[in-house]
């Protein structure tokens, strides 16, 4: 007897705009999208997808939670400017020069991190 | 070429506090622990895991994102009552009445909701 994470929610003013920037940063399809929001998931249907709900209001100070992810099937430094082009752009938290990750956020300003090491460079 | 999720980061005054809940709830282990916070992930090493990251503020207004739960192993009914045991806490986050899904708090007052479907009910 547990729980099990099955969606983050991210709470979104644009819910379009937030969903097809995630989409396009994680390579998942849209799965469901209804006047609450859009839900995105991975082909394979695994868990936890991502919600977009829709709120009226917009993000006002640093979210208490947030994503770190990993490249998958290119360098950290490839992805990072792919990330950018999707229109991710660096934040400061905070978090000073020494730190091996890099801050950024999503069209509404949800920050999420790119970690240093891939996802092929973890398994290996 | 696109980014996976690795971690969920959860900003946190008291991460033991957090990590500790958060660990029950899911069966999850703690994989790392140090004076920047603490992790946990499932036994099985799948992503997302959950890093309680060590902040010096806490939390001040609804959370911009958060997670959805399935009950795994037993009925939303039955695990809705463990998860206010391990101290959850009901919480109006203006959801009304009729939503299917039971908003809740961890100890630190970051909100996540049970949904009304079980794990294994989403699998038939």
């Amino acid at each position: 007897m547990t729980s099990r994470p099955a969606v983050i929610v991210i709470d979104a003013a644009r819910p379009r705009l937030v969903a097809d920037f995630w989409r396009a940063v994680l390579g998942w399809e849209v799965v469901e999208s209804d006047a609450d929001g859009i839900s995105i998931a991975p082909g394979d249907g695994s868990w936890p997808g991502i919600d977009m709900f829709q709120v009226p209001e917009g993000k006002s100070i640093k979210n208490r939670l947030h994503l770190d992810l990993r490249a998958d099937g290119s360098s950290t430094e490839d992805e990072l400017q792919r990330l950018l082009n999707l229109g991710a752009r660096r934040v400061d938290v905070g978090q000073g020069p020494e730190v091996s990750w890099v801050v950024l956020a999503d069209p509404e300003g949800n920050e999420f991190c790119l970690l240093s090491r891939t996802v092929q460079e973890m398994s290996r």
